[in-house]
This record gives structure tokens, C-alpha cells and sequence, in this order.
């Protein structure tokens, strides 16, 4: 059996002492795929297959290339210019999308599209996304951004999100090899989940997904990942405007820093009745 | 108290019902580094700092781009180049270095430059290394290579080592926040253990400090790791001839294609009494 999440593989299992069985078992599809723009080859992410447009639109609002589900005119598969080893995806854009190509070609391949690997130099690792803003931090608040500026959730609510998250990881369930992103709003529902064998990637799927429901940016939204947050999910996180950024293990100290200059509420090590809130904590309140 | 792996950062630590107390803790630190080859970038890599100038190293091993420590001149900090989020490293190499140019920049051009037509980017992510052979397809053997041929590990020799990696991983211990990656000798003996924010950074800085060493290629080695095991460890081990990769968790399914193609043994779900050997299991034998 065998279905695009997973790969079926023929598997020796030993107990020690002695004991080795043949057995069959799945693992965790990971597969190349090249993404092009207008044509132009930006990047090879490594990915498990499924919701590959939902992972090549997110790629691009992390990018900061698209911001609105207009921007995007067609994303295509290419069947014939794939090989054995992936698959090829061309988007093509509107008129309304801003690329600079010199940031988006910086990285031919990036491993598991975490959008570091080929970049060349150090600034251009950094994006410019707006940051958040606090309420506490703002005496006048205008009227169309008073939706985000007020938003809290309680240590509660955040406490009965991991159970929600493992309760829709199907594949990881059968592999053990998937990390999950998953949106929730402001009463604890879940909006959405994927999983994929790389983390930027399970974030790039919720972003690509949201962006053709025409969710973005999220305001009073929770982004929970199954695992560790780096820098880079943060800036994924900032680029959609997700307010606050929950994970089941720990932050990198440049997710901590990059949170608090960003207005980002992040939570770490979100296990049982307990959390660690390491950036602008005023949007969590009981 | 920071050192160069791990960072400060005050946290709300939150205990349901209602409990808050604001404390100090410790983050794995995470900094941009970008790698220079004889002046031209080539990379910028998110890694914990500490080691640099073996992750260097390690990198063009995986890179193909140097098998052997006399290719190096020098690898030197470039601190006037270094700006506040991070530091760059220059690399000279010496005369017998081959340098693939074209490879290795394809983490700073995108197929822009040879347009839609030349080879697919997503070939240029399989690099070619020699692959290992396994003693039952060699029916005679050079003296050269014997060692390499008749390697076999037990089963219980295999269980002893993610105690060992444990122990000795000092700042996951800190801060939950590294990834581990080790060599061992085929009597279990532990020869290094490097941690980093990036699982490949780990393992890069393992193999440069066995360049350094003179190590290479492994022949008679086993490779663990923390986490799980993607396409590109497989590649990097395969670069440093190394015959065993075991993991405490899952393997994708590229990983295991890759370690079939490539005569690797590769071990997942090293846990307690039971492992799953995925391929090649005639190196693990009790």
C-alpha cells in the first residue's frame, strides 16, 4: 500500500538478543520538487507530495513575492519536464506581484525549502515583513487593525492545542517521520493541518492553503509546529502575520530574538499543563 | 551565563491553573554563517556557533569539492566582514582541490543563468560519490579495501550507542534545542559527537574534524544520529565513506532508496532492545 504521504519500504527488525524478522512497513515520502517562476528555476525543495501547490504558493508569501491569492495567475504541474527523481512546478504570476528576482534566485536548492541554504549573503537571509504590534504598545489604535491589536488567548486554550495536533497527524502516526504545522483560531478550532518531512515545508502547505482561502494575513490566529522553531519559521510565521507561534519543543536563541523585534508572541515547550512564553506574553492571559 | 552554543533569554514560565513566574533560561544559539570559497559565497548556513571551521570543512566534503585535509590551506574567520547577525569564513584551497564550480554555485545562481534548457536543477541535487560494496557482492577483494568489505557490527553493539550519544550531549541537555550527530568505532567507541540548531551542521562538523584527522574515508565507522534521517545525511555519509547510518528515529523513503543504491546500512529506530535495518542488513550481524 502506498499513497502520496507515504512510501512502503521492506524492513529487517531486530530485538535483541536475537530475534530479526522480515517485515513490511511505510516510511515518509520525501521527494524533490523544482519550483519555477515565470519559467525561472528558484528552488528544489525537498518534500513529501501532496498539496504541492498549497507548498509552492506558501513558499512564495515566505518569500515575500506574493501577499493576496490574486497575485498568483496559474500554479502548473509539468509533467513532462519531471524525471525520476521529482517533479517540476511553474507559477505564473499577475501583475500584482512584486519579485525580486536577486532575493528569490538566491537559492537554486534549498533543503527542505528552508529558504537559508542557498542564500549567499547574510542580509539577504533576512526579510522585511512588517512587524506586529503589541496592544499595550499602542495608546490609538485605528479601527481596521483593532482585531489584531486586542487579541489574547488563554494558557488553557493553548494547553489543549498538542492534543488536537497529534489527534490529525495521520501519516506521522504510521511513520514516525512527518513534522506537523497546524492554524488554529482564537477558540482552539483547528483550521488546518499538514505534515511533510520537512518543517518549512508543513509551514509553507498551512501558508500556500490560507492564501487561497484568502486568509491572509491571519490576525487572531495560533500557528502550533510539532517540533523545534528556528529563525526561519518565525519569519515564515511573520510573513502570513501570525500573531502567535506555539511549539511542542524548543526555540532557537535567533527565534527568540527575531520574535521579540517582530511583535511576535512565541511559545515554547507547549507539553501538558505547562509553556514557556519567551516573546511579548501579553497576548497570553487566563 | 552564555557560551558559544547556547544564549539567555528570560521566559514566563505558565503552569495551568494559574500559575506564572518569570525566570531565566537557556536557548541553543543560532547564527548565520556565511562560507566563502577563495573569495567567492557560496552558502550561508543558520548553525550554532562553535566548530566553524570544521562545519566549513564538512561542507565541502558533502560538497565533493575536498576528500582530503591537504586540500585545504586555510579556513579563516573574515571578523571585518562579519556584521552584527553573524560572521563569514573564507576557505583557501590548495592546487589539488577540483572545484565544481558549477556545483557548488548552485547554491548562489539560479537556472537563470543557463535558463529552462541546460540540466534540470533537480539532478544537480544528486552529487556523485562512489558507492560502498558490500562483502556478499565481492567475491574477491583487494587487499586495500578488505577492511571496508568484512565490516559487520552486532546488533547489541548498535543498541549501546544512543546511550552514549546521550550522555554525552551536554547543550541539547541545557536546552532541548540540538540536534546530535556521532562517530563510533566498530567497537563502539565513541571518536566524536558534534550538536547544532541544523542536523546537517552537525553532521558536517563531524566530518570536517575527521578531514582534520585524516580520517576519512570511514571504513569501518557507524554514523548516529538524533532524529531522523533525510536523503541529504545519507549523501553527506556517503561522501565520508561511512558503511553504517543508524538514528533513533525514522528514515524518509529517499533516504532508504539512496542507502540502497549507495551500499549503505541504514539503521532507524534505534531504541532500546529493537532496531528497524532498512538496507544492507549483512553488516549487522551478532
Amino acid at each position: 500500500m502506498s499513497d502520496d504521504a507515504t512510501f512502503p519500504v521492506t524492513v529487517q527488525r531486530i530485538t535483541l538478543p536475537g530475534s530479526a524478522v522480515t517485515t513490511e512497513d511505510v516510511t515518509a515520502r520525501e521527494e524533490p520538487l523544482e519550483i519555477r517562476v515565470e519559467g525561472r528555476s528558484v528552488a528544489v525543495v525537498m518534500r513529501t507530495p501532496g498539496h504541492d501547490e498549497e507548498l509552492v504558493a506558501g513558499f512564495l508569501v515566505s518569500e515575500g513575492v506574493i501577499t493576496r491569492a490574486r497575485d498568483v495567475l496559474e500554479i502548473s504541474q509539468c509533467p513532462s519536464t519531471g524525471n525520476k527523481y521529482g517533479n517540476v512546478v511553474d507559477v505564473l504570476l499577475a501583475g500584482s506581484a512584486v519579485v525580486n528576482w536577486d532575493s528569490l534566485t538566491r537559492h537554486v536548492f534549498s533543503a527542505s525549502s528552508c529558504g537559508i541554504c542557498g542564500k549567499t549573503s547574510i542580509e539577504s537571509v533576512f526579510q522585511r515583513f512588517p512587524v506586529l504590534k503589541a496592544s499595550a504598545q499602542c495608546s490609538v489604535i485605528g479601527a481596521e487593525s483593532a482585531a489584531e491589536h486586542d487579541f489574547r488567548v488563554s494558557p488553557a486554550l493553548l494547553a489543549s492545542l498538542p492534543a488536537k495536533l497529534r489527534a490529525s497527524q495521520a501519516t506521522f502516526t504510521q511513520t514516525g517521520g512527518l513534522h506537523a504545522s497546524a492554524i488554529f483560531d482564537e477558540h482552539g478550532e483547528m483550521l488546518v493541518l499538514r505534515e511533510d518531512v520537512g518543517r518549512h515545508n508543513a509551514l509553507d502547505k498551512v501558508l500556500g492553503w490560507a492564501l487561497q482561502r484568502r486568509l491572509l494575513p491571519f490576525q487572531r490566529h495560533i500557528l502550533l509546529v510539532s517540533g523545534r522553531v528556528s529563525f526561519e519559521l518565525m519569519q515564515k510565521a511573520l510573513a502570513a502575520g501570525v500573531p502567535i507561534v506555539a511549539a511542542i519543543s524548543a526555540p532557537s536563541s535567533l527565534a527568540v530574538q527575531f520574535a521579540d523585534d517582530s511583535g511576535q508572541t512565541l511559545v515554547g515547550f507547549l507539553r501538558g499543563e505547562t509553556m514557556n512564553v519567551y516573546t511579548h506574553p501579553d497576548r497570553v492571559k487566563a
